[in-house]
């Protein structure tokens, strides 16, 4: 039986959502929440359940089904990863956005904190890179220490014609092919929408491997998809827990009433926390392991809240703005400003129970008070007693804060938070009354940059851009 | 004549503060500053630019002074650094906070992107590692990759006294001990205050060399100070130059009229901004070389602002929020907030007119329209186009911005940044009137992290953390 299959290490391994630091029985009524505040949404909660229910079984969230659906693509990822394991010396997964956040995430979360530098044979598999900048000394250095002849390129996007991933395409492409000839097409796989973009028509005419990443899926729900499980397998994950760790989470959130539900909940605050001007949520992992996860939230939270129109269509300008940061490193940066500055965040901390290491501090200095405290104590303790400190001193300045707790960090655990995230933020989006899964707002952007790059198509933009208000040079010092 | 020293380089290096996009002849009446808003309050900046000019002759601020008062240290710093860089395999600085924020920065702006995975003989020194966090897994991770019989360790702390750094010295000290013995002594190098604070008794004792850190220079304004300079040196970064940049912005910055001064005039645009509602400052520079920059800042922004008190001890809760975003990466995760969402924060890009490296598009798939396009341009002339095309949307969308120009990345214009930003963060908390060198809100987490290790003195501490109100488990999903 595998470990994801036993219920009492499920149930061992479950991850837990701790709002105590949210309410006014903790944080004092002028700043806290009131449980009767959550009890009078209940109506609200009722009804964005229904929607959320009826948009799964519409086929419409299909990102919720990717623990469930996915019994044969997963036996071909392992396969082509098992296969990239042995033979390449190094894999890189080009994409951007939604197609690397959360293989960077996952990587960073469940291998090792020094992956590349360690020896071939305790990685098991190539050095692993994730290319999402289009900055022409990124690319350079890149190839400055890999050798492109021994190296497996992963092309994901969703769209199949985002401008950054397919400048990449197109260099990587050009150079593999001067350095193997033919053979190049064996070195790309690509990840991409099984009809739609250029992508898929370049992998069908040139014969890549191909992954797809299906209709009901946008880029930012997209890690337990093709997008994640591959790059995960190829470090060696087990992809299999990851997802068993989703269906877990989904079972936790089947649950109708709010006050069982972590994700239903966690969403129902930062509603409320948000009517009281909230306008800031900050993720504050307490594991280096976990850093790039809040990296992963920034996305999925700022493109899905982030939103000009309800869907009634009236200017609602919503979102709350992600902030990432790092226990206990930003104790040094930022925690000055949350304990004492403008009472406008809400503080999510993540801990880990059981880290995959144990360091002893020696004793030393009797004399000296200062540092001989420490002596005696694993650096495990004293990171979780400066995460517990945090905490307290955030609690007594009466700052809104809550903790999700993970026992230890594994693929089980991961895919539960991953899940857990992605739910909460669909289920706020009911609640505001907005479309967590469009991105109207990166049009004119996207639009302008064409015309700037001379695209065919583009010419009156590009006239709009040369027309516009013009700069004042006495406004550049 | 080193190019710093010719006047004609600096002119050409000088970087430059674009601010057109904060005002309302850009962004309109409604969501833009009028210039004469910023008149207005020139009464307040003469009293501000009087002020922070007193401090200076006072010796308050010796930060300021750092390109003129070391000399002899920097010929110090370059002979320890040309020693390390001759015997040892890997140089480990082991700081938090300010003393490791600048030194990531720096080193990532100014070498190798891959630095530690080039060949010895392309770095010309040791690997290089900052050890900025006491996970244990870290910890773990790096003596799976360094070996410790090569290696010399930077130990950074202004205190003295930092529980994570100093618990981290005792970790290293004692496997230092083990592995080569008594030599240890020479493989540890102290930066911290010349008198207070346990690591200088520690140092002196055991015959450590060691650097200083003046008295009038706070942590997250020490990047200037041997705190940054050593590390920098060790990777070979040219100090002189780093510091003759920020001697040149100081000059620029000695203009008592806002409107030639960049950093003047920075602060003024985001006090107004602030009093105006926008709570939250996002840096995004368009270079990977970059990204540490926004997390130097982030410290420096949000620990010198956020102030529970001003300096007439009235309760303010002053501070804005710093959020890091690099570009083009962040379009794809980001963009769709700061375009849509509230009108809540300033984002400041910083871009780079020449990059190091230059990387062409080959041309392919003439007759696919989304990806023929991009063909036959640089990638740079991509990241330029897109830095443009989000500045613009920015602009359409009403949402204030504004532009640091690097005309390149390199010692000199890297010195000029960080100082530009130094006396931005210092001038704005004179208009705020507010003490930007100081941390108050930080004491309260540190009482309790000593009382939760069992710190003789914290006994009273301990009991109140254990009576202190109860959870609920409840509110324990």
């Amino acid at each position: 039986m595998r470990r994801f299959e036993d219920n009492s290490w499920k149930e061992k391994m479950r991850i837990r959502f701790d709002y105590n630091n949210m309410m006014s029985d903790m944080i004092g009524d002028e700043w806290g929440i009131n449980k009767d505040q959550i009890t009078a949404l209940i109506p609200k909660i009722r009804d964005a359940v229904d929607k959320l229910n009826h948009k799964r079984k519409a086929g419409k969230t299909q990102w919720r089904d990717l623990p469930y659906i996915q019994k044969d693509v997963v036996k071909d990822i392992l396969a082509a990863a098992d296969e990239v394991r042995q033979k390449y010396e190094t894999f890189v997964l080009l994409g951007i956005g939604g197609s690397a956040l959360g293989p960077i995430a996952v990587h960073q979360a469940l291998n090792h904190l020094h992956y590349n530098e360690l020896p071939r044979e305790k990685r098991g598999g190539p050095r692993f890179y994730v290319v999402d900048n289009i900055d022409p000394e990124r690319i350079q250095a890149l190839f400055d220490v890999v050798d492109i002849k021994n190296t497996v390129f992963n092309v994901v996007t969703k769209s199949g014609n985002t401008s950054e991933t397919m400048a990449q395409f197109l260099i990587v492409r050009n150079m593999l092919k001067e350095a193997i000839g033919e053979k190049y097409r064996e070195r790309i796989i690509a990840t991409t929408d099984a009809e739609k973009g250029s992508l898929i028509k370049i992998a069908r005419e040139e014969g890549y491997r191909t992954f797809f990443i299906p209709a009901g899926v946008g880029g930012r729900f997209s890690e337990l998809s093709p997008v994640g499980l591959l790059p995960a397998a190829v470090g060696g994950i087990d992809i299999e827990e990851l997802l068993a760790g989703a269906a877990y989470m989904d079972e936790l959130c089947s649950e109708d009433d709010v006050f069982k539900n972590p994700a239903y909940m966690a969403a129902v605050l930062q509603y409320i926390a948000m009517q009281q001007g909230k306008n800031i949520s900050v993720m504050m992992p307490y594991a280096d392991s976990l850093k790039y996860m809040a990296d992963w939230y920034a996305q999925l939270w700022a493109e899905s809240l982030g939103k000009k129109l309800d869907l009634d269509g009236k200017e609602v300008y919503a979102g709350q703005t992600p902030v990432k940061a790092l226990g206990a490193t930003d104790q040094h940066s930022q925690i000055q400003l949350y304990t004492e500055g403008p009472f406008d965040k809400v503080i999510t901390f993540i801990t880990v129970e059981k880290y995959r290491s144990k360091v002893c501090i020696p004793r030393a200095y009797e004399d000296m008070t200062g540092v001989s405290f420490l002596g005696g104590h694993t650096i495990n303790r004293l990171i979780r007693a400066e995460q517990m400190a945090t905490e307290y001193a955030l609690y007594k300045a009466k700052r809104m804060n809550r903790t999700i707790i993970l026992p230890e960090v594994n693929a089980f655990t991961i895919g539960q938070l991953l899940y857990m995230l992605e739910v909460e933020t669909a289920f706020i989006a009911e609640l505001l009354n907005i479309n967590a899964f469009d991105q109207p707002g990166v049009e004119e952007g996207k639009i302008a940059a064409y015309a700037l790059m001379g695209r065919p198509g583009y010419e009156r933009k590009k006239a709009e851009l040369e027309s516009g208000t013009e700069k004042k040079m006495e406004y550049i010092i």
